[in-house]
């Protein structure tokens, strides 16, 4: 065993026993060496691999805190790297992922989708049909932005439901979620500016930075401490930041929930800066607890903060509706939604308007969060059980994806073109960065049923997976 | 009578009497001074005046040529300017009108819109019902970029019967033409990039063009000979132009039908110069001779053409549904539209591709282009019989919108905001330009019934009109 070795032992033990805990400060790397009475490098090396591990964090201009025991399972904490703004570098293998998803021979681990018997399609296909026949001239009309006040109504209602006012007048109905970032984008940023995000990043919104021309400053996010407030502190003071990007309720890749606290703490930071915040919250309904978590919005108090969402996770992915809460952006978005589509589509607006306050909806969202809970745990057991033994998986508390850390030397693109011949589909780690970070993950979707299919494919994986090992 | 006027009568005459006839060139401005004794001066102001009737126009690097007799109601044909790239700089007043648009109470003159009765909505509504109950899991899937093929099919087996064979393969499904468009121009251009246009041009397209921050060339098109290629082939020349926008199937707001042989021109020179062309096509089915005249991609053998279109204007503005034909930018569009919205809703899709060839749609279309064009000429009617004297109007071949000249002195902004003082929604003419041009037009919309309330709305424009020539 070697010196460092030896020291990070020595501190994992004192962790493990409790003597010092999670959000507890240890010693500087200065103190450290001279009390133990060794070099600052091997310090320097013994606290990289209690980080790694998961265990300690390094909050810049602050020092080293302790997360919490060490658990040989769950994802390796992300490695203080300089921050800068970066163009985005993406393979552009995103429609690969999406096109396999398509393929009904395909086993869909790719794409964040759910079985289609999983949605309401029966209650909304009434309701299509009711909303015609009472309706006969409504689709000869434009439904005009900001789009049907009844159908914006009842998304504020339930939003107000669990704490979060938003006033009708102020929410956009939009093309689904990824129509809403992009007004959104649009409303804060030019071509050439930077936003912040944090790292990993869903594919689909770097692709739309990317497309917006748009550069990025990527700050890691800690697979349990979550977002680092700290680090996003110093981004905004030393880059001239324009807009970041968040998904605080069931981040995408790695489900992780924000406390309220910590919202709170990162709407305030950014309001101090003036700098606006777009919010994904399209997984929010999907919460393991049964309790929508409030959105980033709920605490802003000056507008400054874009919330956008959709109802293709939990209701429609065919309708293509969803929504955005402007914030002090409405009127630019309003004028931008015009130039870009006309608004959404009115029949989807108006079953909507009357799906939402349903008993039905809630009954329904009921059995999709049971539903996700139970896949994620599923996917989680057989991961952990059959995938090599370096293999480290997210623990969501929303959602239906797993984020999967394969053993480091695992080359995902080259997993995904196996698996793709073996009629699997998944998403590359890769794919979740601008920078190329990532190469040994992968993102799984647990949306489906759990059929033999699904269990042979991951079968097929952690063989794919031993069999890359063996080769290096 | 100044020498000037002495001059243009003289030349007026031998035009009106066919000495001189349309096509034909007539004498430059130093071989009509020396012919005629006078100065240049003289055969400059001369011209001008002919050429503001309309009578002959100057073709840059060419010279001067008849147009034809004068008539003293149809548009002044455009002053010859520098081109030059520039930023748009086009007053928020789009929101307003469509806004103006959707209240009931107002006569709406201002957006392009058909009253919903005209629309197929019955059997549009019927195949909603149908296909939910045929395929009640329709709506618990993605219908992901390009789209469904049997609706992409059904476009291309429509245009096929018009000339213009596009492969389904090559068509995307969007929301709308709006989407398509920006699609199109997110595949061809960068932010910075300029954008050659004629003017003047639907405000739509112009406010879409300021939002992806886009620098555009105006090239002024004639009311009567329109588009002008010597002008466009100087600026591919002189400028670096990464795209053109151009609709060249009944203009807006002028109405113009491009000729067989200009689009085959214009193609041929985009093609040379390896410049993209993006076309907006929605009006194409509403011909007032009743045949669909083919798009610019029917003379396209390089990919070079984007053709856009939609079903908004002859469906249903509800659904939301238009397509792309990409021409050689197609996986480009595929991945901005996967980062963009994901495609389009798949219940509109479906029930276009049941619609798009059935009697019913061939025999709505004629009821809408018979429509369309009583509804022109009543307008045109009532405007040439109760505007002031120096009123002018543009003669339509197909849509639905009618380019109206007022006086020279009248401010269309002015007139606009008395308008909606009165419950009238029109369009101001300088919406329809990127530099401040064509304040005294204004675009109305005839798509709507005859009223006894259109008709007073008209009469009170008119009076508005005279008004403000008084006060001058």
């Amino acid at each position: 065993m070697k010196k460092y070795e030896r020291l990070a032992a020595e501190i994992d033990l004192q962790i493990s026993k409790g003597l010092i805990q999670a959000g507890e400060k240890i010693s500087s790397i200065r103190e450290m060496s001279h009390f133990k009475g060794v070099g600052i490098n091997t310090v320097v090396r013994a606290y990289e691999i209690l980080e790694d591990r998961g265990q300690i964090i390094n909050r810049p201009q602050s020092g080293f805190y302790v997360l919490g025991p060490h658990s040989s399972r769950s994802l390796t904490p992300p490695r203080q790297r300089k921050l800068l703004p970066r163009g985005i570098d993406n393979p552009n293998l995103v429609s690969l992922v999406f096109e396999s998803a398509q393929d009904p021979k395909t086993i869909p681990l790719g794409a964040a989708c759910l079985t289609p018997d999983l949605y309401p399609s029966k209650s909304i296909n009434k309701l299509i049909r009711s909303v015609v026949l009472k309706q006969p001239d409504l689709l000869g009309r434009y439904e005009l932005p900001p789009g049907n006040f009844d159908y914006r109504r009842q998304i504020s209602r339930r939003l107000e439901k669990f704490g979060c006012l938003i006033d009708p007048t102020e929410i956009v109905a939009t093309n689904g979620a990824m129509d809403a970032l992009g007004l959104a984008l649009r409303a804060t940023c030019r071509a050439g500016d930077t936003v912040l995000i944090e790292s990993p990043q869903y594919f689909g919104i770097l692709q739309a930075l990317q497309q917006l021309q748009l550069r990025v400053v990527e700050v890691p996010t800690h697979p349990v401490d979550g977002v680092d407030l700290p680090q996003i502190e110093y981004s905004l003071q030393k880059f001239h930041i324009s807009a970041a990007v968040f998904i605080p309720n069931f981040s995408n890749p790695m489900g992780i929930l924000m406390s309220d606290e910590k919202k709170a703490a990162l709407v305030e930071i950014f309001s101090r800066h003036g700098v606006p915040i777009i919010e994904d919250d399209i997984y929010a309904e999907l919460s393991f607890q049964g309790i929508r978590p409030k959105p980033l919005r709920a605490y802003d108090k000056s507008g400054n903060i874009l919330t956008c969402s959709s109802f293709s996770k939990t209701v429609s992915p065919g309708l293509r509706i969803g929504w955005l809460a402007t914030g002090r952006y409405q009127k630019r978005i309003q004028s931008l939604q015009f130039a870009a589509s006309m608004g959404a589509s009115s029949l989807a607006q108006h079953v909507m308007a009357k799906y939402i306050g349903s008993r039905e909806h809630e009954r329904n969202l009921r059995e999709l969060q049971v539903h996700c809970l139970h896949q994620v745990e599923r996917f989680s057991r057989t991961i952990l059980s059959k995938f090599p033994e370096h293999t480290r998986i997210s623990s969501p508390r929303g959602g239906f994806v797993l984020w999967v850390e394969l053993p480091m030397r695992t080359d995902s693109i080259e997993l995904y073109r196996k698996a793709f011949k073996d009629g699997i589909s998944i998403s590359p780690g890769i794919l979740f960065s601008a920078s190329g970070r990532y190469r040994n993950y992968i993102r799984l979707n647990c949306g489906n049923h759990w059929t033999t299919g699904v269990e042979r494919a991951l079968l097929r994986l952690a063989e794919h997976v031993d069999a890359s090992e063996c080769n290096k």
